[in-house]
């Protein structure tokens, strides 16, 4: 037995005037996700709590099963656990930009969207004078992003962005969070690596070439987001004895999968965007899906569409991922799978924001207690015969069918 | 973004017999509460958790978000916040009577229901001689009624009543009612300043005087309830940045309200019985909306009608508050604002106490997922899109429906 956990990144929504009061996944053709609606069981679920709107870090976790208000330490951890750096317990690692910086103003945050591959060996050697106790790795990952992960004794992510978040205003030192020693410790550290990198972009012969080519120079990084990997017990594949993967390109939700012990893959032509070929995700699936009893499919480009307040092309992704889901239907063995279909939060198109609102779920099987829903959306699936559940419940759910949950008491 | 959250005192109800199977909210006549529903978005709500019956001060402070088995630390300090006196953490409050006492025995535990702000004065400057580090305020508040705040270190709520809450036995001595030395002392200070109040009320002139008359004296002060101010990190107000109002009439409420942050109105004609002029209420939440997020619009009138076992009563207030909302629903501009109709417990005609059934939720306003419901009552909202929910869970979503929730996580 199998399970395809299917997530629509901030997939479900509010109703909008400009949809004639439907939300986004009431107004698209979604009939595939209807179908197995249709043939399953459905439901409300709260991400965290009824009314608290989760991140995209803190809602990836709570689908994998684990309860983000005693596991959630960040999200510099999954980025960097994502773009394949191997994280561990007491490291604190950052999501950072490379930017364009002019004395201590920030000129463009993304210094043009530079492509930060270009800096990779020159940065694969960072050390710190005043720290040389701690470990310092630099990757740039997407575009103008980068990762970087400090490891040594008695470090704290409890410590503050040096990225002011925008463009226009100085570039602020990092600051603890507590009172620890650890989180002022690693603030001197952060502030440190600051400087130091500061003194290298400066320094780097790309950026003189740049500066030649009448291109912003990438003379800074700008960092946020410390975080320490997930405080869990065990990662669910060995909690639970099974093999898992993960299809996704975002790198915060391959950096969950990897701290619940999935693989990671890519597809061809999935590009985390709007264009992305979720039919290539939907192949890639059913390609290893022989080698895996848990499968977590995500598609990004809803979320997106959302945060730009745009429901029509929130609605055109939603019908690629009714596409993929209606491959995995056709080609997938349906006697020995079970297909889950969910969002990670509601994004709304008008607030162009993460809401607390409830997400639809849907869960299609061999031995499904089915129901009478017979569409897919944020009100049809409240009538659903799995109720109001949890988003740290719907992992033990689906591992209970697959006949992997442990049985408690005896 | 506004919400008008609307509160019948213990609205709900079971069953009843004389209503031929119906409840009272389902017998009244609720055109408004109806047309709310069907509108808007329906569940049903455990204040604390299934078949738990709250009190009005737990059940308060649940409507306003706070978990009350954590906060909850008595009733006493919420009774002297609404009476306006600014009760800190570490203070114990009471509430009280004023009593007819003959030897040891209550003869009337309301003096013949005596008003007692004619003892304002006489009881401003207490004091206790074997106890001076504690500072006492006396403050009668309505009727026969009055409230008590120590004011000291090493105080404890955990102390017993003087009130036997019976006429024709004992008046009791306070206890401790756990093993501290803090609530030993306390007990201690409580049963001196029963003894001091005693003396000074035996010879205050005000009671020769009813006594001339033919008066019952109120000659003694019960106390009861013993409390500390909710244990909650922060006030709502502050916690979410917004600004709150209550339209109350009862302490508690407006006592609880207030230790969330709340500003406290009053509205003329209303009086927290069943012949409140709810109009009046809904007209002085109109005036107040331009200047606050949150309102909290309280009816008492309803739960005392169930104490008393009067079902047709309460549907009388139930109509007023029918025609309350229906006030709020014609004058507010709705575009802009939620409104939200509950009861902070159910409260049984036939038992004439609190009961732990859920009671129904209903939410209108602009982006809300409106489901199939098309009445307000116990039975119709179980149907709703809401599904079942906690009491804590409410104000959460109300907030995030105002855009007022934080993200948690990135």
């Amino acid at each position: 037995m199998k399970v395809i956990l299917v997530v629509g990144d901030g997939m479900a929504d509010r109703p909008l005037k400009e949809l004639e009061g439907k939300t986004p996944l009431e107004a698209a053709e979604t009939p595939n996700l209807d179908a197995l609606a249709e043939a399953g069981v459905c439901g409300l679920m709260d991400i965290i709590s009824p009314g608290r709107p989760p991140g995209s870090d803190v809602a990836n976790l709570a689908l994998l099963g684990y309860d983000p208000l005693e596991s959630y330490r960040g999200r510099g951890a999954l980025e960097a656990l994502g773009a394949g750096i191997d994280v561990k317990i007491g490291d604190v690692a950052f999501r950072g930009n490379f930017s364009h910086v002019e004395g201590d103003k920030v000129v463009d945050r993304r210094a043009g969207r530079i492509n930060g591959l270009i800096f990779k060996d020159y940065l694969s050697n960072v050390s710190l004078p005043s720290h040389p106790e701690v470990d310092v790795t630099v990757l740039p990952t997407l575009d103008h992003r980068l990762t970087v992960v400090l490891r040594g004794r008695d470090l704290s992510w409890k410590v503050s962005d040096t990225d002011p978040h925008k463009d226009g205003v100085s570039v602020v030192r990092s600051k603890p969070l507590d009172d620890s020693k650890e989180a002022k410790y690693t603030a001197d550290i952060v502030n440190e690596l600051q400087s130091v990198l500061r003194d290298l972009m400066r320094r780097s012969p790309l950026n003189s070439q740049r500066l030649k080519e009448g291109l912003p120079p990438a003379n800074a990084v700008l960092l946020r987001g410390a975080g320490e990997p997930p405080a869990i017990a065990a990662p669910l594949t060995k909690m639970y004895g099974i093999k898992g993967a993960c299809v996704a390109v975002t790198p915060t939700v391959r950096g969950a999968c990897r701290s619940a012990g999935f693989d990671l893959y890519d597809a061809p032509g999935a590009t985390g965007g709007a264009d992305t070929d979720a039919i290539s995700k939907a192949k890639k699936v059913l390609e290893i899906l022989p080698k895996y009893e848990v499968i977590y499919l995500h598609v990004k480009g809803t979320d997106n569409a959302s945060h730009d307040g745009n429901p029509s092309l929130k609605m055109s992704v939603i019908e690629k991922i009714d596409g993929m889901v209606g491959h995995l239907m056709e080609n997938a063995n349906l006697g020995e799978t079970y297909i889950a279909v969910t969002a990670d939060h509601t994004t709304s198109c008008s607030a162009r924001d993460h809401r607390g609102d409830p997400v639809p779920v849907a869960i299609y099987g061999p031995e499904i207690r089915s129901d009478a829903v017979a569409s897919f959306s944020e009100r049809s699936c409240a009538y659903g015969g799995l109720g109001r559940i949890r988003g740290k419940e719907l992992m033990p759910i689906l591992l209970d069918l697959l006949g992997k949950a442990k049985l408690f008491g005896s």
